[in-house]
C-alpha cells in the first residue's frame, strides 16, 4: 500500500555505486513510499552541482516533499552547494570520517573513485581471471580443470548455478565451476564420476519443485522437462545424492543470488574480497 | 608505505553486503594502514554475538589496537552486546534511521535481509532473464535478437567487452549484447553489416595500445595477435570507426568494470536499478 510518493537522489563523483547501495539499504525499511529515484554519479564540475541544486528544489516544489539526499560527494564546495537546496542530506563521509580519523589518528585522502575504482591492480586481474574460468566452466564444460576451482556448484537443470558462478566471480574474484545434474545421473544413485576427484569443493543448490516447475515453464512450455511431477522427480533424487554423499547444500527458494553467494561463501570457509 | 595494521570487523544479519560496502569506501580513504578483514554475515543468535566479542577482545589485546567495527545489525539485543567489547563501532542504522523517520514521519521496519533479499520477484526474474541474454549473446552470438538488446558493446579482442556485459546483466538488469570488431571487419572502413540496424545502441570500448598488448600476452604469448605492432592497429582503425559513425565510446585503460558501467548507464541515459 503507497501512502507516500517521494523522490531520493543519490549523489557521487563517482559511480554512485556506494551511495545507492546505503540509500537503499535504508530505504527498504520503510515501507509504503513509492521512490522516485534519480541517480547522478560523476557529479565532477560545479555547474552540475548548481542544475542538481535547482532539480532538487523543484521536486520539493512539485511535490510538497522534500527531497532525500543520499551523497558520497567528497569534494566540500560541491556538497555545500547541494545543502543550501531544499533538501534532507545524509551524507556517508560526514557522518562516519570524523570518528574514524579519531581512531586511527590519521587524515582522510577525500579522494573520489577509491571504493570501485582500479586501486590494486593485482586483485583485478585475479577477478577478471575469475570471471574467465567462470565463462569457461559453465554447466560442465571442461571438468578437467576442476582441481583449479575454488568451488564446484552443482544441480539439475534451471537450479540457479550459473547466476551464482557469474556473481562470485565478478563480485568476490572466486573461481567458481558448476556442473549439471542430469537424466544421465538419476539413472545410478551415484555421484558422477568426472566429480569424484573434485568432492571436497562440491556445493548443492536445490529448490522447490513448485519454485523449478515454474522457472523450467517459462523456458519449455508444456514439456516433460518442466512438469511437475519431472521436477519433483529431479529435486527428490538430488537431495538424496547430496545427503547420501554428505555434499553441503542450500534450498534457494527464497533467497536472492546475494544470498546464496554469502552463504556459500561462509560455510565453505572461502575467503571474501567484495569487489563491487 | 604501511604504518599500521588495524583489524576491521563487518557484522551483518545478512549478506553482510552493505556493511562492507559502507566500511570498504570509508577505509579506502586512509592511507598507510593494512587491514586484516573479519567478515561475520548471518549473525543471527545470540551465541555467535558472544564468539564474535570474545574474538575482537583478543584481537585488540594482542594488537594492541581497537579494532573497527562496521555493523548494519538490525536485532538491538546482538548489538548491546557487541558494544560492549574493546573496539569502536560504526553502527549504519544508527547514525541514519532517525533522522529518516523524522522525514518521513514513519517508523523503520528493522527487518533484515531486506536490502539485498528477495523483496520483488518481478524484478528479480527481470535480472535473470537480463543474466541469459547476456550470456546468449556474448562475442557475436545472435546477432538477429540485437533489437531486445538495451545496449551493444563493440570493441576488438580483450576489450573488455564481456565482463563489462555480465556486470550491466547482474547488477542492473540490463539486457547487454557484445560484438567483436575483427581482422575481417579491418580490411574495409566500415561498420559490421550486422549492427548497422543496431546503430543507436551501440556503445565502443577502447583502450589504449600497450595495456591491450600486456592483456594479449597474458593470453598468447609472442602470438602475432598479441605484439604490440597489432594492439596499436587495432585500436587506431577501431577509433577511427567510433568517430566515423558517430559512436559513443569511452577509454577503460585506467577505470574499473564498475566505473565502465556507470559511465555507459549514464552518457546512454539507461535507467538503472541496482541489484547487488
Amino acid at each position: 500500500m503507497v501512502n507516500q510518493k517521494r523522490t531520493v537522489f543519490y549523489l557521487s563523483d563517482r559511480t554512485g555505486i556506494t551511495a545507492e547501495t546505503l540509500g537503499h539499504s535504508l530505504l527498504t525499511q520503510f515501507d509504503g513510499i513509492e521512490w522516485n529515484t534519480i541517480n547522478v554519479p560523476f557529479l565532477d564540475d560545479i555547474e552540475k552541482a548548481h542544475n542538481v541544486t535547482r532539480q532538487i528544489n523543484e521536486i520539493a516544489e512539485c511535490e510538497d516533499h522534500k527531497p532525500l539526499v543520499f551523497s558520497t560527494l567528497l569534494n566540500p564546495e560541491f556538497l555545500e552547494i547541494i545543502k543550501q537546496a531544499n533538501c534532507r542530506v545524509f551524507d556517508f563521509f560526514e557522518a562516519f570520517i570524523c570518528p574514524i580519523e579519531e581512531e586511527l589518528r590519521l587524515p582522510f585522502a577525500r579522494m573520489a573513485g577509491r571504493s570501485h575504482g582500479l586501486q590494486h591492480h593485482l586483485s583485478y586481474f585475479k577477478r577478471i581471471a575469475a570471471i574467465n574460468y567462470v565463462l569457461a566452466h559453465d554447466d560442465g564444460v571442461n571438468p578437467k580443470s576442476f582441481e583449479e576451482a575454488d568451488i564446484v556448484l552443482i544441480g539439475v537443470s534451471r537450479s540457479g548455478k550459473t547466476p551464482t558462478c557469474l556473481y562470485l566471480g565478478l563480485q568476490y574474484g572466486i573461481a567458481a565451476a558448476n556442473y549439471p545434474l542430469t537424466q544421465d545421473d538419476m539413472q545410478v544413485m551415484q555421484l558422477p564420476k568426472v566429480l569424484q576427484s573434485a568432492r571436497a569443493k562440491l556445493f548443492g543448490l536445490t529448490l522447490s519443485a513448485a519454485q523449478l516447475h515454474f522457472i523450467r515453464q517459462e523456458r519449455r512450455p508444456n514439456s516433460t522437462y518442466a512438469s511437475l511431477a519431472q521436477c519433483q522427480h529431479e529435486i527428490q533424487w538430488q537431495e538424496s545424492l547430496f545427503r547420501q554423499y554428505n555434499i553441503p547444500h542450500l534450498d534457494t527458494t527464497r533467497i536472492s543470488i546475494e544470498e546464496i553467494s554469502a552463504t556459500i561463501l561462509n560455510r565453505c570457509g572461502l575467503r571474501r574480497q567484495l569487489y563491487g
